[in-house]
Parts: C-alpha cells; structure tokens; sequence
C-alpha cells in the first residue's frame, strides 16, 4: 500500500499566475457572447456597447399640460390686451402628448382660461417652450452603455425606451462541482454513523459562483474510485466551462483528481503554500480550467476564492469587484507559519474609535468561522505572526456599517446569550457578537477595553458573593456597571438514566466515569475546583480532569455521543441535548458593562431586551434558570 | 370639463412618516413567514433563528490521515526505544474517519513506520491529540443565525452540515405594478406613431424590486378608463403586498389614480414638495400600500425610492442598506426652489486629489440620467441652490472604486469619444465620461482642473488653425497637450434627396428653410458664425437662429424627424440616421489633455486605444472622418 504523503508547496501568486497564464495562452479568456431578451437581461454583462435603436421622444413632444399654439399668433398678448386664440389655432394637448408641425409653442393650462370655446391668452409664448425636442433624451445611435456594463434597472429601462429588444450579452460561464467520498451523504438526518458526512462544500461552492455571475451545477457524490471519478470528469468536461472536483476530506490514499488530471489533461499545480488550503490541485482539461478543492469547507472555500473566483471574473471580461479594507488591533496574537500565506477569518467591531479584529477559531473544518467572519486577514509569506494590539488591514466580506453596530461580549457562554443577539438584531438591529473566552477571559477583555461587556459567574470562595471582588480588583481604574442577566444551576451532566449512578462530586473520584472538564477560566471551572477543594478530591484523581471543552453544550455534546460518561454544567445544556442532570448549585450570571465603550442607546437597547416578556419566555422555557433579579443592577449600588 | 390642475405639496419626511405610520397601525409590517428547503434559500432572509439540528462532527474524527491509537500504548517511545504496536492495538485512519471508543488519539503519518505489519512509533501521543471532538465546528442547538439574517453561502454551508433542511425565512413582498395609458406600447418598434411612448417605467420598477428582494408582477396595460383601472386594481389586490400605479406621463385629466384609491381605499397624500416627484400618490387598500407614480421615469424612479423602497425593506424585516456617501467640489451651480426637496443626479469622478460631482441633465424625462449617475445629490427644503465650487455630499450608486477610475472628457462631440469609451472600459478598465458642453465650455472646464481632457475643434479665424490660440490664451498658466485624434467633414445636414435643394450656406437665408443651430460656444457654432460672415448673411435671416441644440446626433435627429429641415453637423450623425449631407468644410478635431491631472498609465492607456486598429476600423467605418494625424502630438511640438 504506497500513499502520496507530501505534496509540493507552491507560492500562492506564482500558482495563480501560471493558471491564468496557461489558460490565456489557451484562449479560455475569449468572451463567449449569447443574445438574450431585454427583459431577461437584468444582472447581465454587455458584450458590446449598446446604442439606441430610435430616439426618445421620437417625435416633439408637449412637456406640460395646456394648449399647442403657433408662438407668433400670441405675440402682444398682455393682461390689458389678452388674445383671444380661436379652436382652429389651438390644441390641447396632454404631458407626452405630439405637437403637431402647425404648433412651434405650449402654453401651461396654469397660464389659460377659457372663454366660449376660444383660449385666452396673458403672456405671448416663446417659440419651442414647453417642447420636448426629438431625442431630447436619446437620439438614435446614442451609445447607451458600453461593453461590459451590468445591465441594472435603470439600462434596461433605456434599452427599452430606446426600443432595444435583445442585447449581446456575455454568456454566464458554467461551473460544473463534482463532489467525491465515500462518506458524503446528500442530506443530513436523524440516523447518520460514525463517519458519514453532510457534502455541504458543493453547496458552498454553487451559491458562490451564483454571486460571482456564474451558473453551476453539482455531479452526483462519487465514491472514492478512480475510475468512477474519471468517467464523472468525461461526463461532465464538455457542458462546462470549469471543472471543479470536491476531494474528499482526506489528502491521502482517496485523493485521485491529480492522478486523472495527468491522465486526461494538464495537471498544474498540486499542493499550494497557504494555510488553509495547502492540498489544492489546479490543472487544464481541453483547454478548461480544472480545480482540485480540499475537503475541510475552510479550505475549500478559501481555495476556490483564491483560484476559481479570478477566473470566473476574467471569463467574464470583468474585473473582481474591489472589497474594502480597514486597518484594526488585533485582540489577540497570531502564530504564523513562515513560508506560508495564511488567511485568518476575524469578527471585527468598532469600540468607541478603535476597530478591533478577533480572529475566528481557525480549524479548517470550523464552517462557523466563515459564517462569523466580517472579513479577512492575509498575513504574507515572507511575514511572521502578529502580536495582539499590533495594527493590522482586514479585507472586510461584511459592509462596515455593520462593525458600527455590533456590541462585543466575551466571557462565559450562557445559552440566554443567543436569545440577547437575536432580540437585538430582531427588535432594534444591532448586533451582538458573542465570543466564549470563559468569566476571566472576559474580564481580562474588559480591562484591555476590547469587549462592551463580558458574561460572569466567578465563585468569590471567601464571601460566597460572585463577580464584584474579582471586577474591583482588576478593573479598579475605570467605570463599569453589573447588571444581573439570570441565576442558573450548575450540576453533573450525565446521559439519561444515570447509568453510573452519578449523585454528587466525590463519585467522579473513581477511574471509571470520564471526565470532561473546562476550561482554564470558565466560571464552571472555578466552580468544579472549589467543589474539589471542598470535598478533599485530588484532581489528578478524576479521569479526564486535563481534557478541556469551551462551551456547556460542547460538554454536554460529549456526554451525549459517548466520548465522556459526564461534565459539570448548566441545566440548559443538559436539557437542550436530552441528557439527565444532577444539581449541584445554583450561580449568579452577570453581565459586565463599560459605560464608557457602549453608545447609550445600545445600553437602553439592552436593557429593553433583558426585560421583555420574549426573552423572559424564551429563557423560562428552557428551564433551570431564575430571572428573580434579571435586569437589576448589583453595582454600583443604587440607594 | 374639469381639470384638477393644482395638488397639495407635502414635505418629503412628513408624507413617508405618515404612510409608514398608516401602515405601522394597519398591522402591515407583521413578518409573513414561510418554510423553503435549505438549498432554495440562498438569498433570502431568516425569518427565525437558526438552530443547529445536529453536531458536526456528530462523532470523535481523525483531523489527519494517520494510525488511531490508545495514548498509553504509546508511552515512552523514542528514537532509542521505538514502540512496535500489534495490529489489534492501532487502525488506519483518514481526515474525517471516525475514532471508535478502543482508541484515544491519532499519530500521523508521517510519524509512522511499519515493520511486518506492525506500526513503529518513536514518540508518545497525548490523550486526545488529532482527534475532532464532537460538536467542535457545531454543537446541536448552537444558534448559527440570528432572526433577519440574509441567508449567503457560508450560512447555508452550515446550515446542511447541521442537518438543517428546511429553514423559515420571510416571504418576499409581492409588488402588483398596472401600467396606464392609452399612448403607452409594450414594446418599442421601427414604425411607431407621433404620440406613442414605449412603457419602460413598469419594467425598471420591477427591476427595483427585484433589488429590494421583492417580487414584483405587471398587469398589463390598461388604458385611460376610471372603470377599467379600477378592475385591474381590484383584480391585483388580493394577490400583491403592494399595488404601484404607473401613470400616465400627464398629472392632469388622465390621471384617474387618486380618485380610485378614495373609492375602495384610504387616500393619503396627493402631491409631494420633491422636485422631481411632485405628483406621487400615497394610500392604502385592505391595509396594504398603493403608490401612485408620475410618468416621467426620472420622477417614477424618485418617487418609487423615496416610497417603495423603505417599505419593502421594512416589510421584510430589513433596514435600507446604508450607502457610501463622499464630499464632492460642484462643478456647475444648480439652481433650487425653496420649499422642495430636490434630489440632482450627478456623475462623479476623483480629478488628482478631490472628488468633483457633475450635475446631469434634470428633465425628468432624461432615462439617460439614470444610466450615466454616479449618484444623487438631495438639496434639503429649506436650503437654497449651490454655487459651482462648492462641497457637496453626493449619496452614490456605483462603488467608489469605479470614480477613481474614471477619465472625465468634458467639450466638444464626436460619435468617435464613444468608441474610446467602449474601448477603455473593455481593454484597459478605464471609464471615459464624456459631456458634451461644446469647445468652449470644454476649455473653460480645463481652465478649472474639472476635467482631464477636452475634445477641441475651434478654428482661429485669422491663422485657419484650430485650437492652439484658443488654449494659448486660456490656458497660458497650466501644461497642456495636444494630441489630434481625427479630421472630420462638416457639412449640411439634410433630408433624404435634400428636397430644398440646399447646396451651400447662402440657400439657408431663405425663410422657409427651418434651421437648427448648435449652442454658443460649439465648435460648429463657431463655424457657423464664420460661414455666415464669410458669405455676409445676418443671422436674423436664418429661421431658426436662436433654436439650438447641444449635439450633432441631435441636430440629425431633427432633421429626420422634420422638426428642422437643416443643420450643420457632421457627416457620422448625417450616415448614422441615414440622412444627406452637403460637405462644406473638413476641420482638425483634438483632444487637449491636462498632463498634471491624469495618471500617466491612463495616457497610455488612451494612447493605445487611439491607435489600435479596432478604434481605426470602427471610426473609418463610419466615414467623414480623417485618421491621416490621428496620435500624433500637436502641442508641444517636439523636434
């Protein structure tokens, strides 16, 4: 059994060059043209200039309601000597209406009365007022738009006034995605096994081609059989004007694009330098690009951005539209692989004049980052990584306004936190970003002035209080206010039916029941330790204490599929996942704000959101949660 | 017979406010859900959070192609102590394969070697190395969207990872649009009437709405009868969101909108202070909006904008996408009535370091206005006009981008200036936005650094040369440069078998002929006005002096459509409308550039298109033209 293991690394602009290159001197580039009705013409490329067919107004036309009059039959008219114009010396006449060669003038209805059938005239007109002149708008011949233009609202408009009927257009390129694996499913289901995955890249992949004015269409999921795949890549070659193979999400032994490229076509590129994205595969069959796109959706995105997307645009005779930048502080350090592109998916938000960037989990199959990412962060080859504070230009996929609007939360994760950003997006469009950095991290968030506000429930073991001695001491130097959010109960989660018969903490001490703990930080860390403390439990006793989770539904999700027997967290989670719980305490969840940082209409926002019978519902409903003093303040104190 | 011939002017933000409210109380803005399959939904906005339907990965998987193992086993390898692992003690694994229970962590690949079917290991594993836990990209419940997201293709990626198949989004508004008029067609022709107007405006509101992620639907014309408009608005009713009246081009007896609306609804505002718009029409039947909209396209665009527009987005839960506005130097002055908000379609460009707005044509006719903005200037009610130079917001419609690519060419015609537009924008991404304001005004445009270039052709009476004197004087404080783009033939434009017989300029000082003169400070007028003093003919003999139009297309247009019998023009608009011409004089057409004010690529740039064969072909294919100095430097005269 021999496996291909290394590829080889090729910078990222001398992969795209060499393509576009190859493909240009092949004549790929050539525009293909289609004439299509004008009325089916919305969003489409002009091939050629268009120009009028005929002019607008084709003929003179009244530019006013009133009469038609010959200029020089009014001249003297004045209010002591009006002119009586007789029926055969006037018409009326409509806005739009013609004017006949026997009228050179159009009085205004405002300006005439009427008196036994004849008009009485005031002022004398001048000749040609109130006369739209032909072509006044578009003479035939005009060039209404020239080659290239997209066809909005207002060209077919003219297209049509101009009594254009069909337009030379650029013919839509067509992508064809073959997914391959033989452990895709088209859907997701209630029953899936182990290993089997939900093809979404090819999705992906269509619905971005769609934005970049291409057509797709996706080949049914091929096994891993090179063969199959190779009859799938004939079947497919001559309907399309790219070809898109969605490997696998292994680089290994079930990668066989390179393999048929070689056999069928010209194979190019295969393995890029840039993380993610690195198992790319670039080749020409018949003269069309082909593009070999990893199986993690990160990667797969990302390389059919940097290669498809340039492509797609040129086919088109189109230049990829220019995407703005704006230059933020990092919050937090980024590792960069020397040697290597890297691409970085941030959230970003303005605080108060500064706009931060927060760098997204950066795993390649985390489909989330690309849902969160406001933009994009390209650190070159030849840079190292970045230190946190550093400044540094985001290439935004989201319109800026949006960063104007967003409140920032990093600390601990509470479901109710879901219910807060959709209440606010919903109800008074602003947007919640929502990082889990547990309760420390948030206060350390807060203290360097990258968050509005942070979620907390730290334990303070000495006064049994949570929160405020933690906040006096690290925030000592500046303003914020504790609102409570909503009491909630930590306990064990464990699968239904407790079959290890978990009732309180000193049962973890058996080697037997995995544990799956927090992290570092997380209030529910806090918590698990000083419940270990109490107890006389050694840490090194429990089975799993070093494995870290970062969110109460991530624990609970563990439980669920059996890769940890229980985990210390909110009722919410255990209920949300249909898992047993054991109540161990009931904690005070926070929401710290900085006055300072936040716009008081989002302050007000928030408050309106936290006391309204939705979100009281909302959080009810999921149980395990007591909102006796949601929405108060704790402090500072108010007498 | 009656004509309502005044209509009430309500303030712009008074009449949209009290339509919002109307609406607001009438319960319309309630969300209108509906369920679609996920891979329908591209594009369309999340009428509900979205909810992971399930983990992804719903099981531990491999992050590498590798051997998954139990971490113990592996303890206390090295490169001295290598650790043979039996086959029961290891399995092979690729990105994504699951890692059943008996295992704990992945070694990859490149880490493995294999010895007689047994893996060889030379260093430890930790717990958990390698392996995806469950739920790390999505955990079932997690909130992938929040309420009112648009749906793109990372969203919907996700959602078919978290087995999300259907999702609820807000149903689209449909918009029921009658077009009325008895002078309208659906379609333009060779042989339409005097009197008959090609309906466009329905086809650019539906446009629009396809913009505003409406749907919209178009009765089919209805002609001007009360009765058979109102059974159209009755039969629409029940099938649309929103009912849009497209008048008529008249505001006066033909408009049976408003009347109807009183009959089988609540009329709101008839007549509001926006120039253009003036005549807009606000109600409401069964609770839902109706507009009436003006004729004139410019007005329908306005209106439909102002009123539809906001409508829609709220309807769809939505707020109207914030646009980019810039600060633009004026380059005319413009004039405004108090008391009317006026909103001034402008093309704008970056001429060196400042953004200049050019106000375009603004009769409410002029479809082109809309094709050529760059955006919209809105002069507030209470404000006064703006002086040329002075600082303006401009709201815009095209991206920023495309303004620091644009050449502006403000001066004489020539048909040929579209053939350098067309082939800037497809060869070299360069847009040329060419206004006509005759020779003069284009020099006194590069007197004032408003543009980068002038087409030039004014004849210096005494020398019989062309331009230079003119730039010498004017531009005595500034670099120029001359380059001759053609040699051209002027001459006399007349019908088809010239029925008056005119052969020269003197036949023209017989008052039966009509003729049409260019504007003031047109080259052509300048040659006009020299021809006549040449033969001695007082310009008071000329019928038709003072009657002016401002370019050669439409002086042919005139012509052929026998509103004039005469012109002089040039010998491409006389060929383009069919027409006969009489030569009279060829005439050296330049264009001046302004060296400090163009980006030297872009010189080049029109270099090469001045001398590229395609631009030869096309103008030589026109005929009347010279291309015998066409590049070559006039001004400075080099050695």
């Amino acid at each position: 059994m021999e496996r291909k293991v290394y590829i080889k690394n090729t910078p990222l602009e001398q992969a795209l060059d060499l393509f576009l290159q190859e493909l240009e001197e092949s004549g790929y580039f050539t525009l293909d043209k289609e004439r299509v009705e004008v009325l089916s013409s919305l969003g489409r490329i002009l091939a050629s200039a268009a120009y009028a067919r005929r002019s607008s107004p084709h003929y003179p036309a009244s530019a006013m309601d009133g009469i038609a009059v010959w200029a020089a039959d009014t001249y003297g008219a004045s209010e002591i000597n009006p002119i009586r114009l007789d029926q055969n010396k006037y018409m009326e006449v409509d806005t739009g209406d013609y004017v006949p060669q026997d009228f050179d003038a159009v009085i205004m209805i405002e300006d005439v009365n009427y008196e036994q059938g004849k008009a009485v005239i005031i002022k004398p007109a001048v000749p040609w007022q109130h006369i739209r002149s032909v072509g006044e708008d578009l003479v035939a011949m005009d060039m209404i738009a020239p080659s290239l233009t997209s066809i909005g609202p207002y060209e077919l408009a003219s297209f049509v006034t101009a009594a254009i009927n069909e337009v030379e257009v650029v013919k839509q390129p067509i992508v064809a995605i073959i997914p391959t694996g033989t452990e895709l499913l088209d859907q997701g289901s209630d029953d899936m096994n182990p290993g089997e995955i939900v093809e979404s890249n090819s999705k992906m992949l269509m619905a971005l081609c769609h934005q970049w004015g291409a057509q797709a269409f996706r080949h049914e999921i091929v096994v891993d059989d090179q063969e199959l795949l190779l009859q799938a890549v004939k079947r497919v070659k001559d309907q399309a004007d790219m070809i898109v193979i969605c490997s696998g999400s292994s680089a290994g032994r079930e990668d066989y694009t390179s393999t048929i490229i070689e056999e069928v076509g010209q194979l190019l590129i295969h393995g890029i330098a840039t993380r993610p994205g690195k198992p790319a595969i670039l080749g020409m069959i018949d003269g069309k690009p082909v593009i070999g796109v990893p199986g993690y959706p990160i990667s797969a995105q990302l390389v059919f951005t940097l290669f498809a997307r340039p492509v797609l645009y040129k086919k088109q005779g189109q230049q990829i539209p220019a995407a703005t930048s704006i230059d933020c502080r990092l919050a937090r350090k980024i590792a960069s692989t020397m040697g290597v592109d890297e691409f970085i998916y941030v959230n970003a938000a303005r605080i108060k004049d500064n706009y931060l960037a927060y760098p997204l989990n950066r795993g390649a199959g985390i489909t989330t980052s690309l849902v969160k990412a406001d933009g994009v962060l390209h650190i070159e080859r030849g840079q190292e990584g970045l230190e946190a504070g550093s400044i540094c230009q985001i290439v935004l996929h989201k319109p800026q306004e949006l960063l104007d609007r967003t409140l920032v939360s990093i600390g601990s994760h509470d479901l109710s936190i879901d219910f807060l950003a959709d209440l606010l997006q919903s109800h008074h469009n602003i947007r919640l970003v929502s990082t889990n950095a547990g309760s420390m991290g948030g206060i350390f968030s807060l203290m360097r002035s990258e968050c509005h506000l942070a979620g907390l429930h730290l334990l303070d073991e000495e006064s049994g209080d949570y929160n405020i001695s933690y906040l006096k001491k690290y925030l000592a130097n500046q303003p914020w206010v504790l609102i409570n959010l909503l009491h909630r109960e930590q306990g064990l989660i464990v699968k239904k039916g407790n079959p290890f018969s978990i009732n309180e903490i000193k049962d973890l001490s058996d080697n037997k029941i995995r544990y799956l703990n927090r992290q570092q930080g997380a209030g529910t860390r806090v918590l698990f330790d000083y419940l270990l403390g109490q107890h006389g439990i050694s840490p090194e006793s429990i089975n799993g204490y070093h494995r870290e989770e970062y969110t109460h539904l991530a624990v609970a999700a563990a439980v669920k599929n059996d890769t940890a027997d229980c985990a210390l967290g909110v009722f919410a989670s255990a209920r949300a996942l249909d898992l047993d719980f054991v109540p161990i305490a009931e904690e005070r969840y926070d929401l710290c704000l900085l006055p300072d940082l936040i716009k008081p209409q989002y302050v007000d926002s928030l408050m309106q959101v936290i006391g309204s019978r939705q979100f009281r519902q909302r959080v009810s409903k999921f149980g395990g949660y007591s909102l006796r003093n949601s929405g108060e303040t704790i402090y500072p104190v108010t007498s």
